[in-house]
């Protein structure tokens, strides 16, 4: 595909090849040339050690895939005076023993800390805990933790591939929860495909849990999970792949019609792909008051009387979109749209195609990592553009979104993840980027802006006690207090 | 009870008392004395600030009880001049929002972090593990993860208090598989008491863990549970309650044989509590070479015959242990024995029962926190005596087994936790103690000499290599050097 080669090298790509190489002038220079040559991106080189007629190196570089690195390594065997001793997948490495581990906040060094931490210290708070059941939450990691739970059947866009090949996403996903929310995460990765099981389990672990984020779920099975555990649990439930996408989708538009100057309720929504996110973008783009939509898979427009084998997702957009039952494919579809929202494949639309939209066009074209059409195709044709890419302006990233949409649902210790909570999560997300600097390029913050996790925090925090889902809304540290003193009598044996 | 008295202050009574105190010659000297008077012990003293007339200070004291903890509160009330501010407890201190966390082992504070820790780059390592499922074991978290799975039925010795109430506990184990086997563990508290589902949740969830440890599960339902899971799943699955009692309890044994000159093989051995632990205590000590094994309950002797109301445990002690069928009460069953176990309750044993026993007896009386004698009244008719309290010689403390069992379980990739595996851990902690250092009130190690915890671990991966379970024999390290190795192209797109 020719739009592969618009890759650029990157640290996901990235080897560290050691090398001996012969004690001459120049050598340093020609090892570079041939890296550079093969188009490998020299990040870092450090000296491992000098000896009598050689000198060793590790050469850091980022390639653009593990093709490409055997075409640098290869290229740098052919240099006279250069021994390559190894090489290493940076990625790999960094994988080595999983990326989270569980470790102890308070010390269990001494027999004093373990006769608190453990036995027989830890029996009167089991039975503090077991006398007023919701100081579970003041008294156990139940207060910060989320489980991130996966059947591994629709992981990135890798497909069902499996429970234990999908920890790794999982992993990462907690990492990104304890870096950007200070929430605590856990991978839970099942051994069923069954909706039934799997929310079965889900409910028999949930006493450790605060809060269920659900992960890399295929459609339509994610949406019966997600609706039975949203009604049968008391903690909040969220499906990231829907929703979290949804609320980036939001924030990112809320902020784009300033830029163009296009009230929601006028816009018409041209959706590709209606999976389980495109299904959660379009009821929250509705919600938010958008009135003129249409679906499309790659067949064409869905419309009401279209065949769509029994999906219970394409049934739900024949009956609730396109309300002027408009038939044709993509391209048709885009007439006149004001905006276009691309979660399908690489290259499914034409600058052409674009052309067609009504003044000052909105494309989200979010496949990744190629998206529907690369930014420098369809940049002359439209005004706001974004993408799933960190390379390009306006990444419509996730990471905005679930580390401070459970933080605030977790300080609230919120029943659930609700309308109102999401609405403000987007609109917090919008709110960051001041009118001042609002520009085409900039709708979107980027995801190393801390400043929009605690603001999605303090929003949805406020929504979820405006909504009535909220069962704390003080302060947490001022409740501690009260609770701890002695007097109050509250830990009696 | 009169038992009860004799408890002394400790760290898990401890609580910290604020005061504002008069600036006069003297009082600090009233307030200790206020303190003493009341049994309470001073731990620390710091000072919070010095005023005009008065100076406040932050009292630590340890009690032995929270009723305690209100005499000593109330007995420096009374002292003149002092006004008490703020009293806490300091376990429920250490319990806010819990005592473990998920952290990062690698940043992401970067875009590049992230494009190796989560997408894109950790697609290439999920497809790895699909490749190839054994990496599972190299590239994530399940190399080194244990899940402590509770139903909440058989806490401590607080009884069926719920899977959230059990909570605290598992986090506290948690902390000690860290501190003292830097394994990560992780509290799994199931919402069902269905021996079945118990089973099929653990089975389901099993992808991310490398081992399970059964944890505070009644009897007869944790057998159950364990053959099941035993067989069911290819990771080891270990009742630490049952199995980690009886590796010390061998431990113990072994060297107090020494120190007595008696064979495994002579000795009467009379157990009073037949529960979870009782049964696997009997098996492992049977397995060991004990021949001549009696068990009591409350009721007493337990023979071929007598009526045992259907429990399971209670039939197969009446067809497997006192062979000569002698009957009577727990007295009776002592004429004679070497070895008397208490796994019941408190004070359940008395001192003349002791002098019936053949000549230098072992007394392990576990009750905790107040065993079935105490070691002041028991002192003059035994030779050896342990108990599950720290503050006693000889602590049979299941902390000295099983993060080691699972450490080298862990390391060796073993399928299960066999009986030669458990024997190696047994005899691991006996020899810490070396013939020199043994005495009767040194045969079991303290909990905090490390030294037990590493031998453990490599006897048992040892043990497990040499029964056949191990999956992996060489040292971790340098398969990971040949892993990485780009050249061996493992890592293929």
């Amino acid at each position: 595909m020719s739009t592969q080669t618009k890759l650029r090298p990157s640290a996901s790509y990235r080897i560290t090849v050691r090398l001996e190489i012969k004690q001459e002038v120049g050598m340093f220079g020609h090892v570079s040339q041939a890296i550079g040559d093969a188009g490998g991106d020299i990040g870092a080189v450090d000296l491992v050690k000098t000896g009598q007629d050689s000198v060793t190196r590790d050469f850091t570089i980022n390639c653009t895939s593990v093709h490409h690195a055997q075409e640098v390594i290869d290229s740098i065997s052919k240099v006279k005076g250069v021994k390559v001793i190894s090489a290493s997948d940076d990625t790999f490495l960094m994988h080595l023993g999983g990326k989270i581990e569980v470790t102890n906040k308070v010390p269990v060094k001494t027999r004093a800390d373990m006769s608190m931490a453990y036995t027989p210290g830890v029996g009167r708070v089991c039975m503090a805990i077991h006398d007023d059941p919701k100081k579970v939450y003041q008294l156990t990691v139940k207060k910060n933790m989320v489980a991130v739970v996966t059947d591994g059947t629709a992981v990135l866009g890798l497909g069902d591939i499996g429970p234990e090949a999908a920890l790794p996403v999982m992993e990462g996903k907690a990492m990104l929860f304890k870096e950007f929310g200070g929430v605590d995460a856990f991978p839970i990765c099942l051994a069923t495909k069954d909706p039934d099981m799997i929310v079965e389990t889900v409910k028999l672990i949930a006493p450790v849990f605060g809060g269920i984020n659900l992960e890399d779920i295929s459609a339509p099975r994610c949406f019966y999970v997600e609706d039975r555990l949203k009604k049968e649990l008391d903690i909040p439930v969220f499906h990231d792949d829907q929703h979290g996408t949804a609320v980036v989708v939001l924030a990112g538009l809320t902020n784009a019609l300033k830029i163009v100057k296009k009230k929601v309720e006028d816009i018409k929504v041209v959706i590709l792909g209606v999976g389980a996110a495109g299904v959660a973008v379009t009821k929250m783009l509705m919600s938010a008051g958008v009135k003129d939509f249409i679906g499309c898979d790659r067949q064409g427009i869905i419309y009401k009387g279209r065949d769509v084998g029994g999906n219970s997702a394409k049934e739900w957009y024949a009956e609730n979109t396109n309300q002027g039952i408009i038939k044709g494919n993509v391209k048709e579809a885009l007439e006149g749209a004001d905006l276009f929202i691309g979660l399908s494949g690489p290259g499914l639309v034409q600058a052409s195609d674009l052309k067609k939209m009504n003044r000052d066009p909105i494309v989200f074209a979010m496949s990744n990592p190629v998206p529907e059409i690369m930014p420098e195709e369809a940049g002359p044709f439209v005004k706001v553009m974004a993408t799933g890419r960190s390379d390009y302006p306006n990444q419509i990233n996730n990471v905005l979104c679930f580390p401070g949409i459970f933080r605030g649902a977790l300080d609230a210790r919120a029943t659930d993840i609700n309308e109102p909570m999401k609405l403000a999560a987007a609109r917090a997300i919008a709110a960051t980027i001041s009118d001042n600097e609002l520009s085409p390029e900039y709708v979107i913050p980027g995801v190393f802006n801390r400043a929009v996790f605690k603001k999605v925090a303090e929003d949805v925090a406020e929504a979820a006690v405006k909504s009535g889902v909220a069962r704390k809304t003080g302060r947490e540290t001022t409740a501690y207090t009260a609770q701890l003193s002695w007097n109050s009598n509250q830990f009696g044996e």
